[in-house]
């Protein structure tokens, strides 16, 4: 979030999570509103009007008061700890992430969350040999210090944890942070909420769907200096990871196998695109000892540089302006994606009345947001 | 070499084999020989005198007439050809290299070295995995018309000539043409002869030695639009033809392998270094699909351009410059090798005087030469 950091007041706590927890508010919608409305509780107010300016019909449904108690007393009862991107204790490098969640559950060893960290991703069809390697590989990096973050998943993400238990390992779940995935995961689970930390974006309770994986894939790259992927095959969930690493500018390492196992294509296929080759733990620690963990100070300075920049109240258009805008967006709209920029060309308007209309018709549920900056018709 | 192709008269060929086959007499030495003597014949009169000002004691072993009628007669039994350099069925794409052996024997198909030929090399103690990749990527390349060439070894080697033994498979052999190494690959050896192709550099019935390996496998490159290497172990010879593939311009291809198998490092670590990754022909065939095999006349503008270019005979030095140039030269080499532009800068001399200095000290034994146009004392 783009505020200088600081604790929030648990009447703060109770608007973020209302606000992200409301009808069609993402992250980037969520940011955007807290960029022009200067805190979650003005947003709340202005959410109706926006929505019903956006062309929706029925009213827009908010999250209410009494939903955000019962979420944070149910974390509390759990004994994780919700925490907002603008708070000091929220991970710096998942903060500096587009599209990072304003809300995290966090059961644990929070702590661990401020070690330079590294993602271990990969098959949950692993072979022995593969499953070998990335324990005894993130046993390597825990004893130099560094935070092995996974998904609990089976295969090489359930190795990669219990090579870093011990030394500290990251768990990030796609459903709530209560919900154990793979159900035969849950002792490592519990053995990692005791000696590690779990971290989830969805609201405590959330059975995992289909549609969960690649948004939490994006914290696993997000906490992340790097990502190292051991074995994948052709599109699997963990080229995602990789991918998100790369549009955040993370380091994208791979394991090398042999051609004849199709766990090895997606793998040899991220070196082929320039992917750092990993052999050893040395070769993960010497791709990220320069690195510095992203801070929020260097995404602040891309957001005020960037063309989501909002106009001051001042200078904010009028309403025929706006309802002529909304029809030429629309119009310039399809159901392929294209850019913010691309659409603020197209429409020849300026970039805050783009940018106000479009978040009106994402409220409204007419328009949807997708990675990299992108929109379309919903 | 350096002049226009043109078929040999057998007394030209004589003259080849004679100076090719003299005592310290090397392939960089021989075309130094040529280029400043213009024909073999002229070089063989002048050795004895250049060896003698080089400080040489007894007199210049030189290869007989006879001898070099026998190593003829020998071939012709055999069914083998001699190619000379400089004739239009010496594969052009060998003549190209700098040490591009003045002579080779050729036994079998001559015509299929004018293919386009890719190398494929790598483990004697290969896996069974990688010897059946080796097999089957073979029988690919040459479906799509390729010359598969390679070594005759155990393991990959073998596995390539199997897989390619009936579109065109090409086997350089280090000791003479005539002589199986290893001797369980008799059986291969002879299909080879009678549907392949096989070359030799060393005279024939040659009994190979260690230090002929890697000398063969410049030949291996050399031939080659590109080298693949399958399985190789850190410092084994396959990465020595990789090298030499690099140092001649030629394509370097890996592929890669579990960490966990030594015999990966080797390819690993050409990934790493920038190798092409291949999983399959069409990564093979997509890396060389643009290049075209070295030419002769490229390789004349490249030596007419470095500083082993030849002064005219008029602007030769005289004795007492040279004698100086002699002491000055021996002064500044030592055991550990120098370039020849460092030598040339090291000793404020001429490049045409320290050249010739070098070749009277190479012919008097005192001086070697080395890859990548270096000298050190012998």
């Amino acid at each position: 979030m783009t505020q200088p950091r600081h604790p929030l007041t648990d009447a703060e706590r109770i608007d973020w999570i209302r606000l992200i927890r409301t009808e069609n508010v993402g992250p980037i919608t969520f940011q955007r509103l807290l960029e022009q409305y200067g805190s979650a509780s003005r947003a709340l107010d202005a959410l109706p009007e926006l929505a019903r300016r956006g062309g929706r019909a029925k009213p827009l449904r908010v999250a209410s008061k009494a939903e955000a108690e019962r979420e944070m007393q149910a974390n509390r009862r759990f004994g994780a700890r919700l925490l907002c991107a603008c708070e000091p204790d929220y991970p710096e490098p998942l903060a500096a992430v587009d599209d990072a969640p304003p809300v995290i559950s966090v059961a644990g060893h929070a702590h661990l969350l401020r070690l330079r960290a590294v993602a271990i991703v990969g098959a949950r069809n692993a072979s022995l040999n593969g499953k070998k390697f990335a324990e005894s590989l993130a046993r390597e990096l825990g004893a130099a210090g560094l935070l092995v973050v996974s998904g609990l998943a089976r295969g090489i993400d359930t190795a990669a944890h219990a090579g870093s238990i011990a030394s500290g390992t990251a768990a990030v779940l796609a459903g709530g942070i209560d919900v154990v995935y793979p159900p035969e995961n849950e002792g490592l689970y519990r053995d990692i909420v005791a000696q590690g930390v779990v971290v989830a974006e969805s609201p405590i309770g959330t059975q995992p769907q289909a549609r969960h994986f690649p948004r939490r894939n994006r914290l696993i790259s997000g906490l992340s200096l790097g990502v190292l992927v051991v074995e994948a095959a052709l599109r699997s969930g963990s080229l995602i990871t990789a991918r998100m690493a790369l549009e955040q500018g993370r380091e994208v390492m791979a394991v090398p196998g042999s051609p004849l196992d199709p766990r090895c294509h997606g793998t040899n296929n991220l070196l082929r695109q320039g992917a750092t080759l990993v052999e050893r733990a040395d070769d993960v620690l010497r791709a990220i000892e320069n690195l510095r963990p992203p801070t929020l100070a260097e995404r602040q300075r891309d957001l005020f540089s960037a063309p989501t920049h909002t106009p001051s109240p001042a200078t904010e258009p009028d309403e025929s302006d706006l309802a002529k805008a909304r029809a030429l967006v629309l119009e310039n709209l399809g159901h392929s994606p294209v850019t913010i920029d691309e659409l603020v060309r197209g429409c020849q308007l300026s970039a805050p009345v783009v940018l106000t209309v479009v978040l009106e018709l994402e409220l409204a549920g007419r328009v949807q947001r997708l990675p990299g900056h992108q929109v379309s018709l919903a």
